[in-house]
């Protein structure tokens, strides 16, 4: 009997949310997943691996972690320390990392992994688009065994690094672009609905009082996150951006969906780096992204929590 | 004593939104609009100056009207008939024309109205800035005697005619940052507040109960108007862009500002055209634009209501 | 008897070279001056209009002198101090100036004159744009009165403010876009040409030997710019550019010319302001500049000589 | 005792001057060529794959080809089969091939072969820079195993496929700029010499009467390329570009190298591509590039016809 498991890759830069992406695709009796590939985004490459490797010890998730670009496609790095911390995830102590990422770069395990399957392979990348978009540049026959990319980055309306762009994009908008032309589809989960998915303090109460490791650590990592939103942006409660990838996947009802064209500016001025969607189709072209116009909120939580039920 | 009358300079492209603005600035005891200068932008020149000529002359305004600019300052010019019709004025049916456009080219009439006043003027431009922007350039010295610019245009989300761009702004973007880079106070009311003031059949019946010249204009051009926004947008009111400026003027609480940096996209790519503003301050820049951010609409209506009233 | 002088009007920001073009247009039996108009390039606007009327005052060509634009038409001003010193014509000691400019901006002279000539009128513009192209815009009637634009600028291979660019093209790139869009005949002289006729110290000497009052600045103004060539580039003889529009309406057989499409980059990269010039027609785009790919050097010091002979 | 062989990889794109410089690098006593890795250029890279096959089977050069990216980093693909014909080397006829391509990536050759080698090795692309690029960013610790890359490549005049740029650039700009600011040392054999290398029909003469495999081979290549050259650009004899590069490892002293800042314009302007170098160091920028700005043109003739002795 064929599993009816999903199986994916989950490809990030931890990062809170990306953490929290984490907790909500590991130990899930719905998804396989086959491994997690880290990039420099919110943090450096060091940092980042380091966090992938800290949450899924702790947690003590079966998977493995692969390191990969330490750097932007083309661009300059830029990383996200004013909202994540000198470390990416600070907020929460660790115990000594004794977990170690494999020795295969990720790009390689990527490739590798979508190349010998029999099974199409879902993509979820919550960081820039680094490794994706070199792994469909160094075997481009990749493209036809990947089921589909369900990733969080981009916004049609305002950004949040830069008024026309957001984080995951604009630190690497080389890559987006490539990924965004790549064929394959792609549900695009921008800051259009992760907005709307604000971790307040009740949402917090409410996760911490399932009383176990995962609920902790999402307690302890979202007090942080919050505080520095509430700095930058003078919101209450943090957007979890990321998790959105995860509870799409678990249930799809969730958002709503807009298959239009996408284009990311790659132009060097002042909104490189911006996704702009065509969502009245005024320009006539082909669409190539499925991009989430709202989000069911209530049944977003629920997700989050069952999710975090899976630790102990 | 000193008139406590606004001055003020109307620089437009009618268009019914437009219409709807010269309606409230015209016979209003509140101002005094000093000339109506018009520019090529919702259709060509020789359009749009026939345009305000009709409504000036139907509703009996007294107030010259002077022909600018009939091409953008750099770029190839565009227009939307797709939402005015093939006269830019689509919808209602006016009688034969006798008034004419003063002899005078818009930016001199610009120019020599702000040099010879003792007093601060108001401009009002509800269309794309290539007039005013060359009446910058050509006679720096209005500077000073600029008293702001209450414009209609841009978006810090997304745009109406690209993915990225407001009309007014895109149809004209380095005519818009010589205009925002001016030093001149700039109040920007763009899509993300006059998409709020979307005109249902409601409003129409409201203001068409009037019963004077005026309301049964505004209902024969906002029917026409709500035909194309609903084909184009899927929208039943169509937004009433234009007319949030003279609002402003009257009652300036309708609207929430934001005093921020605002720069205007003149780089060629999908995002040519874009108002980028930074709301929250990311990039520590100097502020140079007042963005309106939020607008009460039951006061605006009101304001309209009120306005339609001073015809007969 | 139709007189067979060529009727021009001279823009330019004087500059070194712009004043050796004055003296060869100044004072000419084959050439019909008509005015000069100054522009902000080389120095400010100040700075060039005293300049011209220093030049025009000391060698007592009859000739007005009309004050322009202070600033491009949308980038912010860039000077060439560095090649003309403090005064924009740093060398030569002046009398006391007593000649004024007209109080008429240059803007407005050019389209009188031309909506006023029965004939067609040549522009000769040595500096930035910017008058040129904010005519056309104001009053685009003027472009069939134009018989033709002969202009120094550009460059097909390297440049001299950037390595892409050339100053005048650079300093003011979207008025350069207007121009070369307009749809008048252009003869483009550009580094490629200019960069050939280098005012080594023995073409000095040949027109000091003169003895004129030309001859005498001639010599005080080339002095200093070659110091200052000398400096920046290495170079023993500073190229003299400006004055190859003027030899050129004198005797057209000194350059050889390629008629193809010249595209101006306002991109705001690191080749804005570039003059692409598709010399082998690889985009089979329209013509639209006559290139000046060759200069017949000898003949070109030739006709310097016989200008400068016209004073005493 | 310690070789004096430079060791060397070739990274090209075959190509009538990629064969002759694949030609004039195997069978060197000079030079120790590791591998040939190719990429797509100036044609498909099955064509220029097969054409790196060719010409080393033909000429019996032992040495392993690699195939590397199909597409350049980001940018849609281009050719040059209006130059290099239809299989990207027409011309010769060659035997059936029987030799192979090595089943791995031509870019973990390359990182393979760096990261293995206690000396520091050479790369030479006469191609798109696709393959170095991606292997630099891959493996970011090969920079410091690069002892120098000496490409073809650029131009600071104007170009060869747009007025402004070179094939090499322009074919993969994103990946020029990686290569150009990887700060490996970067010798770049532009247009600006490579066009002073021109094979007119005495050169064929003089090499063909060599009466060996290569010299038939150089003549059969070479009168086909002429053709092409002589109906694109209306030149006599093509420029022999690829080759400078061999030459110069051959010879340095025939190339004179200005040590400037250069910068590859990414925006996709008319200037796409361009490599702009700042000859006169205007800009006060680090330099980054060894420009070659002359070539001594009888030198390399005769390196060429020493090369090509090599053979039987």
């Amino acid at each position: 009997m064929k599993t009816l498991k999903k199986k994916l890759i989950l490809d990030c830069d931890p990062g809170h949310d990306d953490a929290v992406a984490i907790m909500m695709a590991g130990n899930n009796p719905e998804l396989d997943l086959l491994g997690i590939t880290v990039v420099a985004g919110n943090q450096t490459l060091a940092k980042t691996v380091n966090n992938a490797l800290k949450v899924t010890q702790h947690l003590d998730i079966d998977v493995d972690v692969y390191a990969g670009n330490a750097r932007p496609l083309v661009r300059e790095p830029m990383y996200a320390g004013f909202i994540h911390g000198e470390s990416g995830l600070d907020g929460p102590v660790f115990e000594t990392l004794n977990k170690e990422a494999r020795p295969l770069h990720a790009v390689s395990f990527i490739i590798n992994t979508l190349m010998n399957s029999d099974e199409k392979i879902i993509l979820c990348p919550t960081g820039p688009l680094t490794n994706i978009a070199m792994a469909m540049r160094l075997e481009p026959r990749i493209l036809e065994k990947i089921d589909r990319i369900v990733l969080m980055g981009g916004s049609y309306g305002f950004g949040n690094v830069t008024p026309a762009a957001e984080f995951n994009i604009v630190a690497d908008p080389e890559a987006a672009d490539i990924v965004f032309n790549s064929g394959v589809p792609i549900i695009m989960c921008g800051l259009d609905v992760t907005r709307k998915v604000s971790c307040y303090q009740n949402i917090i109460d409410r996760m911490n009082a399932l009383g176990n490791t995962a609920s902790t650590l999402f307690k302890d990592m979202m007090e942080f996150y919050n505080k520095n939103q509430k700095q930058v942006f003078g919101w209450d409660g943090g957007p979890l951006h990321d998790p959105v990838t995860i509870a799409y996947l678990l249930d799809e009802s969730i958002l709503k969906l807009n298959h239009c064209h996408c284009e990311v500016d790659t132009n060097k001025g002042p909104s490189y780096g911006r996704t702009n969607c065509d969502l009245f189709n005024m320009q006539k072209k082909k669409p190539n992204v499925h991009v989430a116009v709202d989000i069911d909120v209530d049944r977003f939580w629920d997700i989050v929590e069952k999710c975090l039920k899976h630790y102990s």
